[in-house]
C-alpha cells in the first residue's frame, strides 16, 4: 500500500480519492487556498458538495496549511487543481520532486511558438525532476466514479512503465486504467473534447432555433456528422503535436468526447449560441459556470494559425466555425460542406 | 436532370426522393410486393406513415405492377429494399443492368468462407454487369432527411469516379455526400454499428437494474468506454475484410454509430437487456420492431470465430460478450478489463 496526497478538492480530484481508499491506500486530500470553505465542509463529514456524495471514511482531509507536510509523507502526488492553479502546485511540489505525481489536470498551453501538453510545463518547472507526470485521461465524469460506476481512464506517460506501475496501485474493479505514452494526444484530446462538446451541442440549438422540439426527429444526423469531423481534426491536431491518430479515436478522444457530449455545461453553452444567442447572453445564461470551451477555442485560433501557416497542420473547418462563432460573433452554421477533406 | 427510380417505399427510400425532387430530378418511387397497402396510402397523399410527412409533389408513386417499365425509365436506380427484399430487387434490375445502381441496402453477408459486402455480391449476381453499385452510408436518420434537416453520407464504390459523378446529382442544400472507395468498410459499419449501439445501450440498463434513474450522474462513463471499444473493434473488422481503418473512424463509422445511440430502437433493446431480461422477453417487449443488431451479432460469432481461427482477426471482446449475451444468454457484464488491448 502506499500514500496518496490529493492537492485539490474539486469533484475531479475527490472521486479519485474513493478507489485509491477502496484499494486501502493512506489517502490524504488537501485543499487549495480558495478551498478553505470545501474542506471545513467535509471535515464536518458533509458530502461534498459538487459530488453530493462523502467522501470514504478512510480519506484524510486535510487543510491547506498541512500541505507540506502531507507532500513530504507522500509516496505519489496527484495534481487535482485547476490549471489556474498549477503554479501554486507546482511551488509545493518543488521541495519533493522525486515523488511520482499523476495529473488529473490536463489540457494545452499555446506559448507563442508551441502547443505544450501541462505535463511536459510541469517537468520543464521542476528542472531537476528525473520522473515524467502521470496524466489521467479519458471519460470519467467525477459523480460517477465517486459512486463507483464503472469507469476507464488512460494513465499516459512519457515513461510508460511508470504509467504501468500506476494503473497497478489504482485499479479496482470497477475503476479500468490503461497506459499509454502519449502524453501529448492525451493532452490534446482532454482541451479539445470541449471546444468540439460546444459544437456538437449547436445541432440541439439550432433545431430549437426553427421551432423544433426536443424528440427523435431532431438534428442528430447533424450531431453526428459533427462528431465525425471532431475525431478527423482532433487527429489532425494530435499527429501535428507528435501524438499519434489512434490516441484521439481511442478511449481519452472520441471517448471523453461521447461522455462529454451527455448533456452537461459545454453542451448545454453550445445549445445557447446554436439558438442564436450572442457569446455575452450565452455565457450569462450559465449563470458562472466554469467554460473551458471558450478557453480552448482561443488558444486553438492563436496556435492553429501559426502552425497552419509554418505548413505543420492541415485544414480545421469545425474549429475555424467555432472561432468565427466564440471569438468573431458570427452565426452558428456548421459547414457541413467542407467536412472530410 | 436525371430520371431516378427508387425501389422500395420504406422510410429511407422514401425520405431520398426529398433531396431527389428538390434537385429537379424525375423521381419514382415503386412499392415492394409487400409494400401495396403502403403505396395505397402514398397514392391518395396521405403522409408516409413512418416519416409523418407527405412525398414531394413531383415523385410519382408507382405500384409494383410498374415496376418493368419504371427501371426501363431510369438513368439511375435506387434499391431501398430490406435486405431480404434484395433478391428480389436483384431479378427486377437484370435486364437493365447497365444502369448505375446506389444501395440503400447495405450490410455484410457470411457465405461460410468470406464476409462479403452486399453490393459485391449484389454485382456477382449481375455477371454481365460492367459498373459497379455505390452503397449510401453514414449517420442519416430518415425522419430527419426527410424533414429537410441537415444530413451528410458517404456514398462508397470501387468506382470512385462513379460514386463523385452520383454525389454531383443527390448533393442537395441540407444534402451533403461524401465518396470513398471503401465499399467492404462502409458496408461493415453499416451492419456492425447496430450491434455495438445495443452494447451501447447496456450501460443504461445496468444503471436503471441497480435502481438509478435517468440524469447526469448515471453509466455515462461505462457507455463512452464501449463507444471506443466499438471504435476499436469495427477498425479491427473492417481492416480485416480489406478496408480502411479511417472508415471505421469517419462519418460511416464512428458517426453512424453515434447517431444510432439516439435513443432509437436499438438502444432500447440493449437498455432491456442491460436491466436483466432475456434474449426472448427483450425481443417480446420490441412488440416485433426489426432488431438488425441480433442479426449481426449472429453473423459475426460465426464470421469472427472462423477468421480468428484462421489468424485473420485480432481480439474483439465486446462483440464477444454481446454474442454471449445473445446468442448464449449470458448477463450483461461489459468486460473493460479486457478492453484497449
Amino acid at each position: 500500500m502506499a500514500v496518496f496526497t490529493v492537492l485539490g478538492a474539486g469533484m475531479m480530484g475527490s472521486a479519485f480519492t474513493v478507489p485509491l481508499a477502496d484499494r486501502g491506500h493512506e489517502v490524504r486530500l488537501v485543499g487549495t487556498p480558495l478551498e478553505a470553505a470545501l474542506v471545513e465542509r467535509l471535515l464536518r463529514g458533509e458530502p461534498h458538495p459538487g459530488l453530493g456524495v462523502p467522501l470514504s471514511a478512510g480519506v484524510v482531509v486535510e487543510e491547506v496549511g498541512r500541505l507540506d507536510d502531507a507532500v513530504a509523507a507522500a509516496d505519489v502526488v496527484v495534481f487535482g487543481v485547476s490549471s489556474a492553479g498549477l503554479d501554486w502546485a507546482i511551488g509545493r511540489l518543488a521541495p519533493h520532486a522525486e515523488r511520482p505525481l499523476m495529473m488529473i489536470t490536463k489540457g494545452l498551453l499555446w506559448d507563442g511558438q508551441e502547443l505544450r501538453a501541462l505535463p511536459d510545463v510541469v517537468a520543464a518547472a521542476l528542472p531537476d525532476r528525473a520522473i515524467h507526470p502521470v496524466a489521467v485521461a479519458g471519460p470519467c465524469i467525477a459523480g460517477e466514479l465517486a459512486r463507483r460506476a464503472p469507469s476507464s481512464v488512460m494513465l499516459a506517460c512519457r515513461d510508460k512503465a511508470l504509467a504501468q506501475a500506476m494503473a497497478d496501485l489504482v485499479r479496482a474493479e470497477y475503476y479500468h486504467p490503461f497506459v499509454s505514452d502519449d502524453v501529448v494526444g492525451a493532452c490534446a484530446c482532454a482541451a479539445l473534447k470541449n471546444g468540439y462538446a460546444m459544437a456538437y451541442g449547436f445541432a440541439a440549438g439550432l433545431h430549437e432555433k426553427i421551432g423544433g422540439s426536443p424528440g427523435s426527429v431532431a438534428m442528430h444526423n447533424l450531431e453526428s456528422a459533427i462528431f465525425a469531423q471532431a475525431a478527423l481534426e482532433m487527429q489532425r491536431v494530435v499527429v501535428a503535436l507528435g501524438g499519434r491518430a489512434e490516441t484521439a479515436v481511442g478511449l481519452a478522444g472520441i471517448g471523453d468526447l461521447d461522455v462529454t457530449n451527455n448533456g452537461n455545461r459545454t453542451g448545454r453553452f453550445g445549445h445557447l449560441l446554436g439558438l442564436g444567442l450572442s457569446l455575452d447572453e450565452a455565457v450569462e445564461r450559465m449563470e458562472g459556470a466554469t467554460l473551458e470551451c471558450i478557453e480552448i477555442v482561443r488558444v486553438m485560433r492563436e496556435a492553429s494559425t501559426a502552425l497552419r501557416a509554418r505548413g505543420e497542420l492541415g485544414p480545421l473547418p469545425l474549429l475555424d466555425h467555432m472561432a468565427a462563432v466564440v471569438i468573431d460573433g458570427a452565426t452558428v452554421a456548421p459547414p457541413l460542406g467542407r467536412f472530410f477533406v
